[in-house]
Protein backbone atom coordinates (compact mmCIF):
# COMPACT_ATOMS: atom_id res chain seq x y z
CA UNK A 1 0.00 0.00 0.00
CA UNK A 2 1.32 3.80 -0.62
CA UNK A 3 1.25 5.34 2.17
CA UNK A 4 -1.05 8.73 1.96
CA UNK A 5 -2.17 11.31 4.74
CA UNK A 6 -4.52 13.71 4.05
CA UNK A 7 -4.05 17.86 5.02
CA UNK A 8 -7.20 20.56 5.05
CA UNK A 9 -5.27 24.13 5.90
CA UNK A 10 -7.92 26.62 6.57
CA UNK A 11 -6.44 29.82 5.57
CA UNK A 12 -8.03 33.36 6.19
CA UNK A 13 -8.49 35.05 2.67
CA UNK A 14 -11.80 33.94 1.01
CA UNK A 15 -12.27 36.92 -1.48
CA UNK A 16 -8.98 37.28 -3.22
CA UNK A 17 -8.55 34.56 -5.74
CA UNK A 18 -5.10 35.69 -7.11
CA UNK A 19 -3.97 35.20 -3.68
CA UNK A 20 -5.69 31.99 -3.34
CA UNK A 21 -4.20 30.74 -6.35
CA UNK A 22 -0.40 31.63 -5.49
CA UNK A 23 -0.67 29.39 -2.03
CA UNK A 24 -2.54 27.12 -4.29
CA UNK A 25 0.59 27.03 -6.41
CA UNK A 26 3.26 26.50 -3.42
CA UNK A 27 1.19 23.02 -3.14
CA UNK A 28 0.86 22.06 -7.07
CA UNK A 29 4.80 22.49 -7.39
CA UNK A 30 5.26 19.72 -4.73
CA UNK A 31 5.88 16.44 -6.06
CA UNK A 32 3.84 13.39 -5.04
CA UNK A 33 1.10 15.50 -3.31
CA UNK A 34 -2.14 15.95 -5.28
CA UNK A 35 -4.21 18.92 -4.82
CA UNK A 36 -7.70 17.36 -4.37
CA UNK A 37 -10.21 20.55 -3.59
CA UNK A 38 -10.61 23.93 -2.26
CA UNK A 39 -13.36 26.11 -1.41
CA UNK A 40 -13.43 29.96 -0.69
CA UNK A 41 -16.00 31.22 1.20
CA UNK A 42 -16.40 35.12 1.03
CA UNK A 43 -18.87 35.59 4.07
CA UNK A 44 -16.26 33.64 6.57
CA UNK A 45 -13.69 35.21 4.55
CA UNK A 46 -12.21 31.97 4.53
CA UNK A 47 -10.66 29.46 2.17
CA UNK A 48 -10.21 25.27 2.89
CA UNK A 49 -7.99 23.36 0.41
CA UNK A 50 -7.46 19.39 0.42
CA UNK A 51 -4.66 17.57 -0.48
CA UNK A 52 -3.20 14.78 -0.20
CA UNK A 53 -0.16 12.60 -1.46
CA UNK A 54 3.18 11.32 0.57
CA UNK A 55 3.64 12.51 4.63
CA UNK A 56 6.68 14.08 4.20
CA UNK A 57 5.97 15.78 0.56
CA UNK A 58 2.69 17.01 2.44
CA UNK A 59 4.06 18.53 5.08
CA UNK A 60 6.68 20.25 3.08
CA UNK A 61 3.64 21.25 0.99
CA UNK A 62 2.01 22.58 3.93
CA UNK A 63 4.71 24.48 5.12
CA UNK A 64 5.49 26.66 1.86
CA UNK A 65 1.49 27.15 1.79
CA UNK A 66 1.84 28.48 5.06
CA UNK A 67 4.97 30.47 4.59
CA UNK A 68 3.45 32.70 1.53
CA UNK A 69 0.28 32.78 3.43
CA UNK A 70 2.05 34.82 6.24
CA UNK A 71 3.55 37.02 3.51
CA UNK A 72 0.23 38.03 1.74
CA UNK A 73 -2.25 37.76 4.60
CA UNK A 74 -2.39 40.25 6.79
CA UNK A 75 -4.34 39.59 10.16
CA UNK A 76 -4.83 43.32 10.99
CA UNK A 77 -6.91 43.63 8.04
CA UNK A 78 -8.98 40.44 7.93
CA UNK A 79 -12.62 40.44 8.65
CA UNK A 80 -14.79 37.57 8.22
CA UNK A 81 -17.68 35.61 10.20
CA UNK A 82 -16.35 32.18 10.85
CA UNK A 83 -13.63 32.15 13.69
CA UNK A 84 -9.91 32.40 13.14
CA UNK A 85 -6.68 33.46 14.74
CA UNK A 86 -4.40 32.96 11.72
CA UNK A 87 -3.38 33.71 8.12
CA UNK A 88 -3.01 30.09 8.18
CA UNK A 89 -6.14 29.20 11.24
CA UNK A 90 -5.47 25.80 11.28
CA UNK A 91 -3.68 23.16 9.42
CA UNK A 92 -5.05 18.97 9.78
CA UNK A 93 -3.53 16.42 9.43
CA UNK A 94 -5.37 13.08 8.60
CA UNK A 95 -3.80 9.67 7.81
CA UNK A 96 -5.55 7.73 4.90
CA UNK A 97 -3.19 4.70 3.83
CA UNK A 98 -0.83 3.03 5.45
CA UNK A 99 -0.04 5.35 8.66
CA UNK A 100 -0.61 5.78 12.19
CA UNK A 101 -1.83 8.14 13.88
CA UNK A 102 0.90 8.01 15.85
CA UNK A 103 3.04 8.86 12.92
CA UNK A 104 1.14 12.16 12.01
CA UNK A 105 1.05 13.13 15.24
CA UNK A 106 5.47 13.13 15.07
CA UNK A 107 4.29 14.81 11.80
CA UNK A 108 2.61 17.21 13.00
CA UNK A 109 5.36 18.15 15.60
CA UNK A 110 7.73 18.21 12.69
CA UNK A 111 5.42 21.18 10.76
CA UNK A 112 4.38 23.11 13.72
CA UNK A 113 8.35 23.34 15.21
CA UNK A 114 9.36 24.43 11.52
CA UNK A 115 6.68 26.94 11.60
CA UNK A 116 6.84 28.47 15.05
CA UNK A 117 10.91 28.56 14.18
CA UNK A 118 11.45 29.65 10.52
CA UNK A 119 7.89 31.88 10.06
CA UNK A 120 8.21 33.28 13.98
CA UNK A 121 4.20 32.13 13.93
CA UNK A 122 3.20 30.82 17.71
CA UNK A 123 2.29 27.09 16.89
CA UNK A 124 -0.66 24.84 19.25
CA UNK A 125 -0.99 21.33 18.65
CA UNK A 126 -4.42 20.26 19.08
CA UNK A 127 -6.57 16.98 18.88
CA UNK A 128 -4.29 13.68 18.81
CA UNK A 129 -1.34 15.79 18.77
CA UNK A 130 -2.62 18.23 22.21
CA UNK A 131 0.09 17.75 24.94
CA UNK A 132 -2.24 19.25 27.63
CA UNK A 133 -5.68 18.24 27.56
CA UNK A 134 -7.62 21.95 27.25
CA UNK A 135 -6.12 21.99 23.74
CA UNK A 136 -7.72 18.91 22.24
CA UNK A 137 -10.55 20.81 21.29
CA UNK A 138 -9.92 23.63 18.40
CA UNK A 139 -12.52 25.59 19.62
CA UNK A 140 -10.90 26.05 22.78
CA UNK A 141 -7.92 27.20 21.46
CA UNK A 142 -9.20 29.59 19.15
CA UNK A 143 -11.38 31.44 22.21
CA UNK A 144 -10.76 35.00 21.79
CA UNK A 145 -9.50 35.35 18.73
CA UNK A 146 -6.90 37.20 16.76
CA UNK A 147 -7.78 39.89 18.59
CA UNK A 148 -7.49 38.19 21.98
CA UNK A 149 -4.65 36.15 20.81
CA UNK A 150 -1.62 39.00 22.17
CA UNK A 151 -3.38 38.62 25.84
CA UNK A 152 -3.86 34.77 25.45
CA UNK A 153 -0.04 34.40 24.53
CA UNK A 154 1.00 35.90 28.09
CA UNK A 155 -1.00 33.49 30.02
CA UNK A 156 1.13 30.36 31.88
CA UNK A 157 -1.08 27.21 30.27
CA UNK A 158 -1.15 29.25 26.62
CA UNK A 159 2.08 29.44 26.04
CA UNK A 160 2.32 27.74 22.52
CA UNK A 161 3.44 24.40 21.61
CA UNK A 162 6.22 26.19 19.04
CA UNK A 163 7.32 29.30 18.21
CA UNK A 164 7.33 32.59 20.11
CA UNK A 165 5.20 33.35 23.30
CA UNK A 166 3.88 36.58 21.94
CA UNK A 167 1.65 37.50 19.04
CA UNK A 168 3.10 37.59 15.46
CA UNK A 169 0.86 40.46 15.10
CA UNK A 170 0.89 39.94 10.83
CA UNK A 171 0.01 36.34 10.93
CA UNK A 172 -1.68 35.60 14.28
CA UNK A 173 -1.64 31.98 15.52
CA UNK A 174 -1.54 28.55 14.11
CA UNK A 175 -2.96 25.27 15.18
CA UNK A 176 -1.49 21.97 13.96
CA UNK A 177 -2.81 18.18 14.52
CA UNK A 178 -3.76 15.10 13.82
CA UNK A 179 -6.98 14.14 13.76
CA UNK A 180 -8.87 11.12 11.90
CA UNK A 181 -10.68 11.68 8.42
CA UNK A 182 -14.40 12.15 8.74
CA UNK A 183 -16.91 10.07 7.11
CA UNK A 184 -19.69 12.07 5.96
CA UNK A 185 -22.64 8.98 6.36
CA UNK A 186 -26.63 9.19 5.98
CA UNK A 187 -29.17 6.63 5.82
CA UNK A 188 -32.38 6.69 4.51
CA UNK A 189 -35.99 5.62 6.32
CA UNK A 190 -39.11 4.94 4.43
CA UNK A 191 -41.10 7.20 6.52
CA UNK A 192 -42.20 10.70 7.13
CA UNK A 193 -41.74 10.18 10.87
CA UNK A 194 -39.27 12.26 11.83
CA UNK A 195 -39.35 11.28 15.29
CA UNK A 196 -38.27 7.78 14.56
CA UNK A 197 -35.60 9.28 12.68
CA UNK A 198 -34.71 11.08 15.85
CA UNK A 199 -34.77 8.27 18.19
CA UNK A 200 -32.35 6.09 16.20
CA UNK A 201 -29.82 8.69 15.81
CA UNK A 202 -30.00 9.43 19.55
CA UNK A 203 -29.42 5.83 20.50
CA UNK A 204 -26.28 5.12 17.93
CA UNK A 205 -24.79 8.40 18.51
CA UNK A 206 -21.92 8.43 21.51
CA UNK A 207 -23.52 11.27 23.35
CA UNK A 208 -26.88 8.91 23.71
CA UNK A 209 -25.12 6.23 24.71
CA UNK A 210 -24.48 4.52 21.20
CA UNK A 211 -21.15 3.89 19.08
CA UNK A 212 -18.24 6.25 20.82
CA UNK A 213 -17.08 7.40 17.31
CA UNK A 214 -20.38 8.90 15.91
CA UNK A 215 -22.50 11.75 15.53
CA UNK A 216 -25.98 11.62 14.39
CA UNK A 217 -29.18 13.41 13.55
CA UNK A 218 -32.57 12.44 12.83
CA UNK A 219 -33.59 15.07 9.71
CA UNK A 220 -36.32 15.28 7.65
CA UNK A 221 -35.98 14.66 3.43
CA UNK A 222 -39.07 16.86 2.71
CA UNK A 223 -38.79 16.28 -1.05
CA UNK A 224 -38.66 13.01 -0.87
CA UNK A 225 -41.55 12.37 1.89
CA UNK A 226 -38.66 10.54 3.78
CA UNK A 227 -36.54 10.99 7.10
CA UNK A 228 -32.78 10.68 7.23
CA UNK A 229 -30.32 9.71 10.16
CA UNK A 230 -27.74 11.83 9.14
CA UNK A 231 -23.76 11.19 10.72
CA UNK A 232 -20.36 12.10 11.10
CA UNK A 233 -18.75 8.97 11.73
CA UNK A 234 -15.60 10.07 13.37
CA UNK A 235 -13.22 7.26 13.92
CA UNK A 236 -14.35 4.26 11.07
CA UNK A 237 -11.74 2.32 12.19
CA UNK A 238 -13.00 1.50 15.60
CA UNK A 239 -16.56 2.65 14.70
CA UNK A 240 -17.25 0.94 11.34
CA UNK A 241 -19.88 1.89 9.18
CA UNK A 242 -21.36 -1.26 8.31
CA UNK A 243 -21.85 -2.22 12.64
CA UNK A 244 -23.62 1.46 13.07
CA UNK A 245 -25.64 0.78 9.52
CA UNK A 246 -26.54 -2.96 11.06
CA UNK A 247 -28.00 -1.11 14.33
CA UNK A 248 -29.99 1.20 12.54
CA UNK A 249 -32.19 -1.07 10.28
CA UNK A 250 -32.50 -3.22 13.35
CA UNK A 251 -34.14 -0.11 15.30
CA UNK A 252 -35.80 0.72 12.20
CA UNK A 253 -37.39 -2.85 11.97
CA UNK A 254 -38.50 -1.97 15.63
CA UNK A 255 -40.85 0.84 14.26
CA UNK A 256 -42.01 -1.37 11.15
CA UNK A 257 -39.60 0.99 9.11
CA UNK A 258 -36.95 -0.38 6.24
CA UNK A 259 -34.18 1.15 5.48
CA UNK A 260 -34.93 2.52 1.94
CA UNK A 261 -31.15 3.98 1.13
CA UNK A 262 -27.68 5.47 2.26
CA UNK A 263 -25.22 7.98 1.27
CA UNK A 264 -21.83 8.93 1.18
CA UNK A 265 -20.95 12.32 1.32
CA UNK A 266 -17.89 13.47 -0.06
CA UNK A 267 -14.42 11.80 0.29
CA UNK A 268 -13.04 8.73 2.18
CA UNK A 269 -10.80 6.11 2.32
CA UNK A 270 -10.35 2.64 0.65
CA UNK A 271 -10.33 1.03 3.70
CA UNK A 272 -13.58 2.46 5.29
CA UNK A 273 -15.23 0.61 1.76
CA UNK A 274 -13.12 -2.34 2.44
CA UNK A 275 -13.98 -3.15 5.61
CA UNK A 276 -18.06 -2.97 4.95
CA UNK A 277 -17.49 -5.52 1.53
CA UNK A 278 -14.84 -7.69 4.40
CA UNK A 279 -17.83 -7.53 7.12
CA UNK A 280 -20.51 -9.01 4.92
CA UNK A 281 -18.64 -11.49 2.70
CA UNK A 282 -17.34 -12.46 6.28
CA UNK A 283 -13.85 -12.64 4.32
CA UNK A 284 -10.76 -14.91 6.24
CA UNK A 285 -7.66 -12.91 6.05
CA UNK A 286 -8.10 -10.56 2.97
CA UNK A 287 -5.75 -8.13 3.00
CA UNK A 288 -5.99 -4.12 1.41
CA UNK A 289 -2.71 -5.36 -0.49
CA UNK A 290 -4.84 -7.70 -2.62
CA UNK A 291 -6.67 -4.74 -4.35
CA UNK A 292 -5.01 -3.84 -7.80
CA UNK A 293 -4.98 -0.48 -7.76
CA UNK A 294 -3.32 -0.34 -4.15
CA UNK A 295 -0.03 -2.44 -5.93
CA UNK A 296 0.11 0.16 -8.37
CA UNK A 297 0.50 2.93 -6.33
CA UNK A 298 3.23 1.31 -4.06
CA UNK B 1 -10.26 7.62 -11.53
CA UNK B 2 -6.67 6.37 -12.87
CA UNK B 3 -7.01 4.74 -16.19
CA UNK B 4 -5.53 1.11 -15.51
CA UNK B 5 -5.11 -2.21 -17.34
CA UNK B 6 -3.64 -5.20 -16.34
CA UNK B 7 -1.32 -7.76 -18.65
CA UNK B 8 -0.25 -11.04 -17.89
CA UNK B 9 1.79 -12.20 -20.46
CA UNK B 10 2.93 -16.38 -20.50
CA UNK B 11 6.74 -16.61 -21.68
CA UNK B 12 7.88 -20.47 -22.78
CA UNK B 13 11.25 -20.13 -20.47
CA UNK B 14 10.73 -21.49 -16.88
CA UNK B 15 14.04 -22.62 -15.94
CA UNK B 16 16.57 -19.97 -16.89
CA UNK B 17 16.35 -17.47 -14.35
CA UNK B 18 19.11 -14.94 -16.26
CA UNK B 19 17.15 -15.01 -19.26
CA UNK B 20 13.60 -14.66 -18.03
CA UNK B 21 14.83 -11.07 -15.38
CA UNK B 22 16.06 -9.35 -19.09
CA UNK B 23 12.74 -9.54 -20.13
CA UNK B 24 11.51 -8.35 -17.16
CA UNK B 25 13.79 -5.70 -17.30
CA UNK B 26 12.29 -4.69 -20.43
CA UNK B 27 9.03 -4.03 -18.15
CA UNK B 28 10.54 -2.71 -15.62
CA UNK B 29 12.07 -0.16 -17.53
CA UNK B 30 8.59 1.36 -18.90
CA UNK B 31 7.46 4.38 -16.52
CA UNK B 32 3.71 4.26 -15.45
CA UNK B 33 4.07 0.08 -15.56
CA UNK B 34 4.15 -1.47 -12.35
CA UNK B 35 5.78 -5.19 -12.49
CA UNK B 36 3.20 -6.98 -9.46
CA UNK B 37 4.64 -10.74 -9.63
CA UNK B 38 6.33 -13.38 -11.67
CA UNK B 39 6.32 -17.38 -11.38
CA UNK B 40 8.49 -19.66 -13.06
CA UNK B 41 7.27 -23.25 -13.21
CA UNK B 42 10.14 -25.41 -14.56
CA UNK B 43 8.25 -28.79 -15.02
CA UNK B 44 5.87 -26.71 -17.78
CA UNK B 45 9.12 -24.78 -18.70
CA UNK B 46 6.85 -21.55 -18.79
CA UNK B 47 6.68 -18.23 -16.82
CA UNK B 48 3.78 -16.45 -16.08
CA UNK B 49 4.49 -12.30 -15.72
CA UNK B 50 1.86 -9.96 -14.16
CA UNK B 51 2.16 -6.36 -14.36
CA UNK B 52 -0.51 -3.36 -14.54
CA UNK B 53 -0.03 0.42 -15.71
CA UNK B 54 -1.61 3.25 -17.91
CA UNK B 55 -3.18 1.49 -20.88
CA UNK B 56 -0.66 2.75 -23.82
CA UNK B 57 2.27 2.38 -21.51
CA UNK B 58 1.52 -1.69 -20.85
CA UNK B 59 1.00 -2.45 -24.54
CA UNK B 60 4.42 -0.73 -24.87
CA UNK B 61 5.96 -3.15 -22.21
CA UNK B 62 4.15 -6.26 -23.79
CA UNK B 63 5.29 -5.33 -26.65
CA UNK B 64 9.36 -4.94 -25.37
CA UNK B 65 8.84 -8.00 -23.15
CA UNK B 66 7.48 -10.19 -27.00
CA UNK B 67 10.37 -8.46 -28.78
CA UNK B 68 13.02 -9.96 -26.59
CA UNK B 69 11.36 -12.77 -25.62
CA UNK B 70 11.50 -13.54 -29.63
CA UNK B 71 15.59 -12.84 -29.68
CA UNK B 72 16.60 -15.16 -26.43
CA UNK B 73 13.86 -18.05 -26.81
CA UNK B 74 14.26 -20.52 -29.54
CA UNK B 75 10.84 -22.57 -29.99
CA UNK B 76 12.85 -25.70 -31.84
CA UNK B 77 14.56 -26.19 -28.26
CA UNK B 78 11.25 -25.84 -26.14
CA UNK B 79 10.15 -28.82 -23.78
CA UNK B 80 7.64 -28.50 -21.27
CA UNK B 81 4.10 -30.22 -19.91
CA UNK B 82 2.10 -26.98 -20.44
CA UNK B 83 0.43 -26.57 -24.11
CA UNK B 84 2.32 -24.04 -25.86
CA UNK B 85 2.42 -22.24 -29.71
CA UNK B 86 5.30 -19.41 -28.92
CA UNK B 87 7.87 -17.68 -26.97
CA UNK B 88 5.71 -15.22 -25.96
CA UNK B 89 2.29 -17.48 -25.64
CA UNK B 90 -0.17 -15.35 -24.65
CA UNK B 91 -0.58 -12.06 -24.18
CA UNK B 92 -4.16 -11.50 -22.28
CA UNK B 93 -5.11 -7.55 -21.75
CA UNK B 94 -7.77 -7.13 -18.47
CA UNK B 95 -9.31 -3.75 -17.74
CA UNK B 96 -8.81 -3.39 -13.82
CA UNK B 97 -10.30 0.50 -13.55
CA UNK B 98 -11.49 3.15 -15.96
CA UNK B 99 -11.42 1.04 -18.99
CA UNK B 100 -14.04 -0.64 -20.56
CA UNK B 101 -13.33 -3.81 -22.58
CA UNK B 102 -14.12 -2.32 -25.92
CA UNK B 103 -10.88 -0.30 -25.36
CA UNK B 104 -8.77 -3.70 -24.19
CA UNK B 105 -9.86 -4.94 -27.43
CA UNK B 106 -8.07 -1.85 -29.75
CA UNK B 107 -5.01 -2.76 -27.54
CA UNK B 108 -4.88 -5.44 -28.00
CA UNK B 109 -5.26 -4.86 -31.97
CA UNK B 110 -2.92 -2.37 -31.76
CA UNK B 111 -0.42 -4.57 -29.61
CA UNK B 112 -0.62 -7.99 -32.22
CA UNK B 113 -0.50 -5.58 -35.39
CA UNK B 114 2.69 -4.41 -34.39
CA UNK B 115 3.59 -7.78 -32.85
CA UNK B 116 2.81 -9.00 -36.26
CA UNK B 117 4.47 -6.91 -38.53
CA UNK B 118 7.41 -6.01 -36.62
CA UNK B 119 8.64 -8.79 -35.32
CA UNK B 120 7.59 -11.32 -37.56
CA UNK B 121 5.12 -13.62 -35.74
CA UNK B 122 1.77 -14.78 -36.69
CA UNK B 123 -0.74 -13.64 -33.97
CA UNK B 124 -4.56 -14.70 -33.25
CA UNK B 125 -7.02 -12.75 -31.45
CA UNK B 126 -8.69 -14.98 -28.83
CA UNK B 127 -11.61 -13.83 -26.37
CA UNK B 128 -13.40 -11.06 -26.40
CA UNK B 129 -10.92 -9.92 -29.06
CA UNK B 130 -11.42 -12.81 -31.47
CA UNK B 131 -12.64 -11.68 -34.69
CA UNK B 132 -13.67 -15.46 -35.50
CA UNK B 133 -15.95 -17.94 -33.17
CA UNK B 134 -13.65 -20.70 -33.52
CA UNK B 135 -10.90 -18.19 -31.97
CA UNK B 136 -12.48 -17.14 -28.43
CA UNK B 137 -11.36 -20.23 -26.63
CA UNK B 138 -7.46 -20.16 -26.71
CA UNK B 139 -7.30 -23.84 -26.48
CA UNK B 140 -8.29 -24.36 -29.61
CA UNK B 141 -5.87 -21.82 -31.25
CA UNK B 142 -3.40 -23.46 -29.30
CA UNK B 143 -4.64 -26.87 -30.51
CA UNK B 144 -1.63 -28.83 -32.16
CA UNK B 145 1.07 -26.90 -30.56
CA UNK B 146 3.98 -25.46 -31.55
CA UNK B 147 4.80 -28.28 -33.77
CA UNK B 148 1.37 -28.50 -35.50
CA UNK B 149 1.74 -24.88 -36.09
CA UNK B 150 3.46 -25.17 -39.93
CA UNK B 151 0.61 -26.93 -40.79
CA UNK B 152 -2.21 -24.96 -39.12
CA UNK B 153 -1.06 -21.68 -40.04
CA UNK B 154 -1.83 -23.36 -43.90
CA UNK B 155 -5.91 -23.91 -43.01
CA UNK B 156 -8.29 -21.71 -44.63
CA UNK B 157 -9.55 -20.95 -41.28
CA UNK B 158 -6.54 -20.49 -39.11
CA UNK B 159 -5.07 -17.52 -41.07
CA UNK B 160 -3.78 -15.05 -38.61
CA UNK B 161 -5.36 -12.02 -37.89
CA UNK B 162 -1.71 -10.37 -38.02
CA UNK B 163 1.96 -11.31 -39.32
CA UNK B 164 2.74 -13.90 -41.81
CA UNK B 165 0.81 -16.77 -43.14
CA UNK B 166 3.79 -19.17 -41.89
CA UNK B 167 5.35 -20.09 -39.11
CA UNK B 168 7.98 -18.23 -37.55
CA UNK B 169 10.19 -21.01 -36.45
CA UNK B 170 12.45 -19.59 -34.20
CA UNK B 171 9.17 -17.91 -32.19
CA UNK B 172 6.21 -20.04 -32.89
CA UNK B 173 2.78 -18.02 -32.75
CA UNK B 174 1.17 -15.86 -30.47
CA UNK B 175 -2.40 -15.08 -28.81
CA UNK B 176 -3.18 -11.83 -28.09
CA UNK B 177 -7.14 -10.93 -26.39
CA UNK B 178 -8.90 -9.08 -24.25
CA UNK B 179 -10.58 -10.62 -20.94
CA UNK B 180 -12.16 -10.04 -17.75
CA UNK B 181 -10.28 -10.39 -15.19
CA UNK B 182 -10.68 -13.36 -12.54
CA UNK B 183 -11.56 -12.94 -9.30
CA UNK B 184 -10.97 -16.47 -7.17
CA UNK B 185 -13.55 -16.11 -4.85
CA UNK B 186 -14.11 -19.35 -2.18
CA UNK B 187 -17.28 -19.76 0.49
CA UNK B 188 -16.75 -22.12 3.80
CA UNK B 189 -19.68 -23.94 5.13
CA UNK B 190 -20.21 -25.34 8.40
CA UNK B 191 -20.60 -28.81 7.71
CA UNK B 192 -18.69 -31.81 6.47
CA UNK B 193 -21.20 -32.54 4.26
CA UNK B 194 -19.28 -32.72 0.70
CA UNK B 195 -23.02 -33.21 -1.46
CA UNK B 196 -24.02 -30.15 0.31
CA UNK B 197 -21.02 -28.22 -1.13
CA UNK B 198 -21.12 -29.98 -4.50
CA UNK B 199 -25.44 -29.60 -4.63
CA UNK B 200 -24.84 -25.63 -4.34
CA UNK B 201 -21.67 -25.32 -6.75
CA UNK B 202 -23.80 -27.00 -9.07
CA UNK B 203 -26.97 -24.85 -8.63
CA UNK B 204 -24.68 -21.15 -8.98
CA UNK B 205 -22.23 -22.11 -11.99
CA UNK B 206 -23.19 -21.08 -15.35
CA UNK B 207 -23.18 -24.86 -16.62
CA UNK B 208 -26.01 -25.94 -13.46
CA UNK B 209 -28.05 -23.26 -14.74
CA UNK B 210 -26.73 -20.71 -12.20
CA UNK B 211 -24.95 -17.25 -12.63
CA UNK B 212 -23.62 -17.05 -16.28
CA UNK B 213 -20.53 -16.27 -14.88
CA UNK B 214 -19.71 -17.92 -12.16
CA UNK B 215 -17.87 -21.40 -12.46
CA UNK B 216 -17.91 -23.43 -9.02
CA UNK B 217 -17.14 -26.64 -7.49
CA UNK B 218 -17.49 -28.41 -4.29
CA UNK B 219 -14.62 -29.38 -2.38
CA UNK B 220 -13.53 -30.44 1.26
CA UNK B 221 -11.09 -29.07 3.06
CA UNK B 222 -10.25 -31.24 5.35
CA UNK B 223 -7.73 -29.98 7.87
CA UNK B 224 -10.72 -27.55 9.28
CA UNK B 225 -13.34 -30.48 8.72
CA UNK B 226 -15.32 -28.37 6.47
CA UNK B 227 -16.34 -28.00 2.90
CA UNK B 228 -16.00 -24.81 0.54
CA UNK B 229 -17.67 -23.87 -2.14
CA UNK B 230 -14.38 -22.50 -4.67
CA UNK B 231 -15.34 -20.27 -7.37
CA UNK B 232 -13.63 -18.63 -10.13
CA UNK B 233 -15.52 -15.27 -11.16
CA UNK B 234 -15.32 -14.56 -14.32
CA UNK B 235 -17.19 -11.29 -14.80
CA UNK B 236 -17.83 -9.37 -11.77
CA UNK B 237 -19.26 -6.47 -13.46
CA UNK B 238 -21.59 -8.67 -14.66
CA UNK B 239 -22.04 -11.72 -11.83
CA UNK B 240 -21.01 -9.87 -8.51
CA UNK B 241 -19.61 -11.56 -5.70
CA UNK B 242 -22.57 -10.32 -3.17
CA UNK B 243 -25.15 -12.01 -5.48
CA UNK B 244 -23.59 -14.84 -5.36
CA UNK B 245 -22.86 -14.82 -1.35
CA UNK B 246 -26.58 -14.09 -1.12
CA UNK B 247 -27.28 -17.33 -2.90
CA UNK B 248 -25.10 -19.54 -1.51
CA UNK B 249 -26.24 -18.30 1.82
CA UNK B 250 -30.16 -19.05 1.22
CA UNK B 251 -28.91 -22.61 -0.56
CA UNK B 252 -26.63 -23.76 2.47
CA UNK B 253 -29.51 -22.98 5.10
CA UNK B 254 -32.24 -24.89 3.53
CA UNK B 255 -29.73 -27.30 4.65
CA UNK B 256 -29.48 -25.92 8.07
CA UNK B 257 -26.13 -24.84 7.38
CA UNK B 258 -24.43 -22.00 7.38
CA UNK B 259 -21.86 -19.61 6.26
CA UNK B 260 -18.28 -19.98 8.49
CA UNK B 261 -16.26 -17.55 5.96
CA UNK B 262 -15.12 -16.64 2.68
CA UNK B 263 -11.87 -15.64 1.43
CA UNK B 264 -10.54 -14.09 -2.13
CA UNK B 265 -7.55 -15.75 -3.13
CA UNK B 266 -4.97 -13.36 -4.85
CA UNK B 267 -5.10 -9.65 -6.75
CA UNK B 268 -8.98 -8.16 -7.92
CA UNK B 269 -9.79 -4.78 -8.71
CA UNK B 270 -10.86 -2.28 -6.18
CA UNK B 271 -14.33 -2.31 -8.26
CA UNK B 272 -14.98 -5.52 -7.45
CA UNK B 273 -15.05 -4.72 -3.51
CA UNK B 274 -16.47 -1.50 -3.61
CA UNK B 275 -19.94 -3.24 -5.59
CA UNK B 276 -20.20 -5.54 -2.58
CA UNK B 277 -19.90 -2.32 0.50
CA UNK B 278 -22.43 -0.65 -2.40
CA UNK B 279 -24.85 -3.51 -2.25
CA UNK B 280 -24.95 -4.12 1.16
CA UNK B 281 -25.24 -0.42 2.51
CA UNK B 282 -27.65 0.14 -0.12
CA UNK B 283 -25.54 3.19 -1.19
CA UNK B 284 -27.93 5.90 -3.55
CA UNK B 285 -25.04 6.68 -5.81
CA UNK B 286 -21.77 6.08 -4.63
CA UNK B 287 -19.07 7.22 -7.18
CA UNK B 288 -15.37 5.56 -6.66
CA UNK B 289 -14.00 9.04 -7.11
CA UNK B 290 -15.09 8.80 -3.77
CA UNK B 291 -12.41 7.20 -2.70
CA UNK B 292 -9.33 9.19 -1.62
CA UNK B 293 -6.62 6.77 -3.24
CA UNK B 294 -8.61 6.89 -6.09
CA UNK B 295 -8.15 10.84 -6.62
CA UNK B 296 -4.69 9.82 -5.79
CA UNK B 297 -3.97 8.21 -8.74
CA UNK B 298 -5.82 10.19 -10.84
Amino acid sequence: MARIIQCVPNFSEGRNKDLIEKILDEIRMVDEVKLLDYSMDKDHNRTVVTFIGEPEKVILAAFKACKLASELIDMREHTGEHPRMGATDVIPLIPISDVTMEECVLLSEELGKRIGEELDIPVYLYEKSARLLDRENLADIRRGQYEGMAEKLKEENWRPDFGPNELNVRSGVTAVGARMPLVAFNVNLGTDNIDIAKKIAKSIRASGGGFKYCKALGIEIKERNIVQVTMNMIDYTKTPLFRVFDVIEREAKRYGVNVVGSEIIGLLPMGAMLAVADYYLRLENFNHDQILEARMME
